[in-house]
């Protein structure tokens, strides 16, 4: 019998529960998960580091601690800990859910969805919308997820134009970087998706003159970090806009008197373009402790001299 | 000379002469364009099944009728057209098009966008959708557009189970056939897209029964045919559904007082996932009558025994 802690926030326990028991079912272990054990019988803790254990000392057959967060920066430098520490690595649902976020707005946009989603006048339009060929899109940020969300769109149709700090090359992408690049790359788009870093360098990289640059209607659509936009320059610019679409803000949850939430030409995302899924989560860690159980290394084992 | 009658709407002819004559010209053909002919003159007729035209017998020197509408079901069973009849197959218009709706509407159900689009409570739920693959898309009409359609899904990361009367096989897509196989196709879909030609056989394809087969909270995506759904059967099974986004409607467009435009749980197109475009549809038709000249064998014939 393998006996699994949980340990991190209530809230946290009601998500994972059913998937980690599922997950955990899959890889044919016997073994017993709850979120109360004695210390002396667990041999690995899934853990979150705002969890009450901070003291790991008690647990003296400890085998593992598979962390849920990405972040393992609150917890890697516990003197408590010496048992190995995994951190949280969900390739399949943080760049998969950006493609899946970022590819299904931009199609809303493109087919302008919203007016039959809402068409209290029982408007009957049947003008279809372009192809995606002849809709340009412009992505600013040229990262993993930048070039995953730019490809995903280039393969269903679109004229994809990309920009980045440094000049990339990317089949079937137009690559721009540089500041006159970035002037190109807004002038002749229709939608504009904001996945840059977050950084000194980036912040406002939508400031008043960036977004005069932008044709009328043009659409924007910010999956990547609510520094990326002057909030004041885009509520003065929106009356020629097309729409925002925003996942991403300055403070979070986004304050319940903030203009954007009110304004017609704005959606508020709540952060969920990127984010760990439970079910994968779930079974990169029962997966994880099936392979420790196996004797075989731990994946996303965490370098306690590098901190990560 | 070769001799074409172009027989549809007023409208028809102002959208497509332009480019019916660039696509023609391309071709090297010596040919005359015209809405009136001297019936035994005609080679060719381009045709819409709303045309004036409705008695072939006095063509009696036709070679090919081509029709602009992909829906043949108001022509097929004339019995007075003899000649061979060709479907619009617009792989850069139509097919693009349709893969580009139904890839959006898909996103938009799949990522549960209408909460956030419509939001007066500013409820602000950061639990995110499941990735593509734990969301089982099923489509119904495996045809050109539903092999489009599935490919792009599956290539997005959706797991796509496709249904067809007689068994396909392609690959990444779970391909069933034949009643069974149509009740697993609904059991376990989470969303299902109709695209279904419209014959006898397929007429109410989604009744009572096969919407009793659907899970609680599944979506139906209709850019198919009206005639797939019983109307009433899903009006009464939609408070157990999740959602139906209609694009195509027995009566179009759809009467102001049907019970769809205001129902909660049902979104209304204006039939535009399938549009021709004209440029690239007057591109497929000059082809095909080139090919005609040349004796060879014609695109996209339409097979009368089955109905399309």
């Amino acid at each position: 019998m393998t006996n699994i802690l949980f340990a991190a926030s209530q809230s946290a326990w009601t998500k994972y529960e059913t998937h980690l028991t599922t997950a955990l079912d899959a890889t044919g272990l016997d073994y017993t998960l709850a979120t109360d054990l004695p210390a002396d019988q667990v041999d690995y803790i899934i853990y979150a580091p705002n969890a009450t254990v901070q003291d790991f000392t008690p647990y003296t057959r400890l085998k593992a601690v598979m962390n849920l967060w990405a972040g393992v920066e609150q917890v890697v430098n516990n003197p408590t800990l010496t048992a190995p520490l995994t951190r949280m690595v969900d390739a399949e649902g943080l760049t998969q859910g950006m493609v899946e976020w970022v590819t299904g707005h931009v199609l809303r946009h493109h087919l302008g969805m919203d007016a039959h989603i809402v068409n209290p006048d029982q408007t009957w339009d049947d003008t279809p919308p372009p192809v995606a060929k002849d809709r340009p899109v412009t992505i600013l940020g040229l990262g993993v997820l930048g070039q995953a969300c730019a490809s995903q769109l280039s393969r269903i149709g679109f004229s994809v134009t990309g920009w980045s700090r440094s000049q990339k090359d990317i089949p079937g992408i137009t690559c721009l970087s540089g500041p006159e690049g970035l002037r190109h790359a807004l002038l002749g788009a229709q939608i504009v998706v904001l996945l840059l870093p977050d950084t000194p360098a980036t912040e406002n990289t939508l400031d008043a003159d960036a977004l005069a640059a932008l044709p009328d209607g043009a659409v924007i659509v910010n999956p990547g970090r609510g520094t990326l936009i002057d909030d004041d320059a885009l509520l003065a610019a929106l009356p020629r806009l097309g729409h925002a679409t925003l996942d991403t803000f300055r403070t979070e949850p986004l304050p319940k008197d903030h203009p954007y939430w009110s304004h017609p030409k704005v959606t508020v995302t709540p952060h969920i373009a990127s984010a760990t899924r439970p079910d994968s989560a779930a079974r990169v860690i029962a997966d994880n402790i099936a392979r420790a159980e196996r004797g075989e290394t731990l994946h996303h084992l965490v370098d306690r001299a590098a901190g990560y």
